[in-house]
Parts: structure tokens; sequence; C-alpha cells
């Protein structure tokens, strides 16, 4: 049995040699510079972002080969002494912290900004180890029960929501609509609303069984918009709000998560007065929009990216204090079964969010 | 001569009977209400929301017969006896500031607001008098050679400009793009860009004449985007920005004052990383874009829709202390040719704003 706490030479790793094609490899450990911090990875979690490189052409900035995979939880073996058996979550993208971007707040869109599995040479989580920046890293402290490689999908998952819901400037007593509220990000945008306070939050999906079973975390209200006309989903809503004492015609703050173009379109016919169209899922699709609208309704459409890894403390305690749920949306799988769960998800085979724990 | 301190029983006004007609008439002074005070008007802007109900069939809330006209500074004669005698701008939109939007801090889209030569019952500014709720007017005091009536375009072509600039929380040190420059809404936005401490203003317009005067106005660079394609426009900010030290790719605040689908099309095509576009002009064009490069942006639209009162005082500020200069952008015309007026600014032959003085 190997020393854990050892540092070994050779990191274990699942490459994508090209798109579409994965291959089990050892790679060197790099160098360890003053302020890395060497992770032993205890999960990582699949992303629909993973899927686009590998199926769908969407190119990463290291080009292949090299390992994806961007929502690490682990331990740290090696660098930072400070750090040396803490365990940590690893932010999806890193910003330098240095240029004009990071010093404006925004450096969650920093243009030198790292992301495991996608620009960081070629490292990323589907791995037994990762060398990252030892002063971004979240460290996860008193999490109970909840298994360390759970609180992997915090990296993507979790964190993207609630940045999205920082940039919706969400307070208590707000009402929200999530559309794709029952997807892989969608069901903690749900949490995250609810946890921050919403008074209503609305949830809008198109799979039935997924979207009752949010009915338990966060959305006091579901609607399944298949075959429904814009009109007809702005009646139900109508109708809810009649029933809870609720404002229907202002207000709003919608997230749209999904990406597709049904969904975006949605967003825009649901947008009304003061209110606020979030975009968080990633798409590819044009829309058409009479812009002036957006005048005429004092409304705003707010594009959102990543998270600020200082932010993350915030949504780790929303995870460990229970406003938010990990366990019911999230699987675990052998490493070793990567192949299998890259094409499950690919053909959306996957009711949970797979989280990959090394097995080599 | 008469004492124009005595409160009349009628006022005299010149009506729209029906869209694209125009009559001097005597209207019955309305019930003085506690908390109304009569304004005589010293000034009414010609705004082209004006004109978009005499020629372009937009409906007004209250149906002709009607005055129109909303950009109305004046002297108090009547009702709040606090408020005799003071000089005062009425705001274009008064919200009824009880609802939940105006609890909401959103006054500005009140569902209930009124705004004078629209949705006030015959009442307008093309008038001798107009009666309001006292409470929202803003005082003016130590105007000095400022002529009273310059200031009615306050009411709606600067504080617009000055909201949409809040909207968009504009900073000292921040960079602005206006597009539609040296427009009568224009030419404001691009001095409140400036006087609310831009490092950059960028006046973007399609009048070589007038964007040579925003030279001297706040635009620190014009480009006159006529014939050239969006890639050309961008080459030129760049130069610009190189020449003189400035971040080219991201933060950029872009103010589309134009309404066109020209200037909205540009204006989305000049968003980078981390920008904003804020709707200030109106017009029914649809645009066609990729909503999700707002999320790779991790950029916003912001839509603006008039000023809350509150807000005036600010305005109002700015134009005396001469960070905004009005009598450049205005002239004044006897209201007696509010006709002629109406088809100058129809065929956009007037240079200027035109602010029509009561001479009946």
């Amino acid at each position: 049995m190997k020393d854990e706490t050892m540092l070994p030479n050779q990191i274990d790793a699942w490459q994508m040699t090209k798109p579409g094609e994965l291959m089990r490899t050892q790679v060197p450990m790099p160098e360890i510079r003053p302020g890395d911090a060497v992770v032993k990875i205890s999960g990582c979690g699949v992303c629909h972002t993973d899927l686009s490189y590998f199926y769908m052409g969407v190119p990463t900035i290291h080009e292949p080969p090299l390992s994806l995979g961007h929502e690490i939880s682990g331990v740290v073996v090696g660098g930072d002494p400070g750090l040396i058996g803490r365990e940590v979550i690893v932010p999806a993208v890193m910003p330098c912290g240095e240029c004009e971007v990071c010093s404006s707040g925004r450096g969650n869109r920093c243009l030198s900004q790292q992301m495991p599995g996608y620009s960081m040479g070629i490292y990323g989580g589907f791995s037994s180890h990762i060398v990252v920046p030892a002063r971004f890293l979240c460290v996860v402290e008193h999490r109970g029960p909840i298994p360390l490689e759970h609180l992997s999908v915090v990296a993507d998952a979790v964190t993207t929501p609630y940045q999205a819901a920082l940039r919706a400037r969400l307070q208590p007593g707000d009402r929200a609509i999530v559309i794709g509220a029952a997807g892989g990000v969608g069901s903690f945008m749900t949490q995250v609303a609810k946890g921050m306070g919403c008074a209503a939050v609305v949830g809008i999906d198109i799979n039935d069984e997924k979207l009752q079973v949010m009915r338990d975390y966060g959305a006091d209200f579901t609607i399944n918009p298949r075959g429904l006309a814009h009109s007809d989903v702005k009646g139900l809503l109508k109708t809810y709000c009649k029933d809870h004492g609720l404002v229907a015609n202002h207000g709003w703050k919608i997230f749209e998560v999904t990406g597709t173009k049904a969904g975006q379109e949605l967003a825009l016919a649901l947008l009304g007065f003061t209110g606020s169209l979030i975009v968080v899922g990633y798409g590819t699709d044009q829309t058409t929009y009479m812009l002036s609208r957006l005048m005429a309704l004092d409304a705003e459409i707010i594009g959102t990216w990543g998270c600020p890894p200082e932010r993350y403390g915030e949504v780790l305690e929303m995870c460990l204090d229970g406003r938010i749920a990990l366990a019911p949306f999230v699987e675990t799988r052998p490493m070793s079964e990567i192949a299998h769960v890259f094409e499950q998800a690919h053909h959306g085979e996957l009711k949970k969010r797979v989280i990959l724990t090394p097995d080599f």
C-alpha cells in the first residue's frame, strides 16, 4: 500500500489524447514553486463543459493531450507547508490577482485566469494529483458527514449559480424563476435562490420527474413548459402569484441555465418590469429581441461567468449548513469508468451529476 | 398687463386635437387639491416622444384631445403655500410613491406614474399653466444667468442620461462610449458621462458637424461610423486606446441613445469583457444576438427608463456648476410656433433642442 502523504514523482491521469479519445497514463509531477500546493484529488465532477471539449469541438486553451476536469476537491499533500493535510476545494477558475480586471473586482473574468483541465498545461482533475496556486484554495472545515468528494461540485456547479445570484443582486424576499431548474447546474441554482432567502422560487424544466424532486429542494412552484406557448407559461405564473399573494408583473429575477434557444426565448418572454434575466447557461444559438423593450421595462440582461475564489467560502457554508443539499444530486463513480460516464452524460442518460473518484 | 401671480380660471393651451392636428384653445383650471402646485410654465422642451405621439401613432394614455409636452420649468403660482413664488422643474415622470415598485427604490418605473402630456388628463407642457403634485417638484436656486426656460430640458433630456449613468454604476475613471453622442439626448449623455468623471468618453455619431461640437462638451474622441464595418470602428477605438494608454478590451460602458437598429448592432458589437450596454434610446426594431456571449463576456445589457424625481437635484447641480452646458444645445421659440417646430423636428431640420415659451 502506498503512503498517501508521500509526494509521487508521477501523476496518474486520464488524458484526452484528442477530442473523443481517452487514455490512462502517467505524467510528470510539475515543478512545485513557492506558493503552489499539491492536491491529492478526492473527486472531480463531470461538467457539461468537459463534454463540450470532448465531443463538440470546443477547443481547450492547452491543446490535447491534456486531462480534463475542473471540479476538484482533495487534500493538500505538498507545497505550501501551512496547508499540508488540509482538505480543500480547487476553484474552477483562478484569476491572476494582478491585472486591471482583477483590481476592478471582476477577478472571475480575469483574462489571464487559469482553469484546470483547460488552460493549466496538461493538468486537470481527472487525475490523482494536481498542482495549483495555494492562495486561491477554499479550505474545508467541519464538513461533518458530507464526503469530501461531494464538495468537488462546489467548484463550478454550485459557485456559478451563487455568483449568478450575486450578479442579480439577489436579496431576501426576491422572486426568482429558474429555467432548467432540474438540471446539473439548475438544481443548485434553485437551491441557491431559495437558500439566499427568496420569497418565491419558480422552477421551470421539461423533466417532470426531476422537477418533482426540486419541490423538496427550493422550488415553491414548478412548470413544465413542454408544448406550452409563452402566454400559457405566463398564465400559470400569474395564477400562482394570484393564489399566493405575490406580485406577477414586476421585479422577477430569471435565471436561464439551459443555454438553449427555447430556454432563452422563454426567459425573454417572461422578463417584466424592473426584472432581470441572468444568462447562466451557455449555448451558441442566437435569439431575436427588441432591445428597446429593456428600456420600456427598466429591465436588464446580465451575463455571468464563473465565481471569484474569495466567494467560495460563502457557498461552502451553504452546503455545510444544509441550505444547499449535494447528496441527492450527485453520485460517485470510480475514475476508471470515465469513458462510460462521458458517453452516458453525452447521451443524457445520467440522472445525477457524476463525481469521479481516483482509482488508479 | 395681467398680474402673473394671480391664478387664472382658464389655462391657455396648444392641444393635439388628434394625432397630426394642433389647436390653440383654453381649458379649465383643474381642481387644486391639497399637495398640488400650480406651475406657470416658463418653457417646455420638444421631445422626440412628443413627435411619436403626434406623427407616429404611438398612443397617449389619455386619449386626445390633450396638450403634449413633458419637459417643463416654471414658477409656482398656486397650491402648496410653501412653494409659491419658487422656480421649479417638473419631473417628466412622477411616481405614485406608494406602490411596491416605488418601495423597492424603482419609482422611476412606477406603474402608476404620471407624465404631463401623456397621462395627466388633458394637461401637458405646451400650455400656460399645469397643476402637478408639489412633492416631486425640483426647486431651482442660484441659477445665475441660466434662463429658467433652459432648465426645462433637465426634465427628460438631461435626467434620462443621468439615470442611465446611475444604472450603469458609472464611476470616476470609467471609460464610456456614447452612440448617438451628438443628438438631443446623446449630447447630454456625453456631458453627463464626462461630468461624472469618466477617464475617457468616446462619442459616436453620423453627424460630423455636431460631433465636432461634442469635442468641446465631453467627448475625448469621436468616431463617425458611416460607411464603416464594426471591425473598423473597433480598430479606431483600439488605436485611440493604444495612443492614450487606455484599456481597450474590457470594462467599457456603452450608452446607446439612438434607438436605431444600426446603433444597437454597433453597440452589441463593441460590447466587451465585463462591459455594459445601456439602452437609452427607443426604437421598435429587433436585433439578433447570441445571448450566451453575455455569459462569456461577464457583460450586461441594461434598459433604463426615466429618472426618479429625487435625483433631479443632482442633475440640476451639474447644470448649474457647468459640468453640463445647456445653452449650446437648446434654442427657445415662441409657443405659437409649435406646429412649425414640430414639422421641423419631424423632418430633422432642427440643430438644437427647441424649448417653447408660452406667448398666449
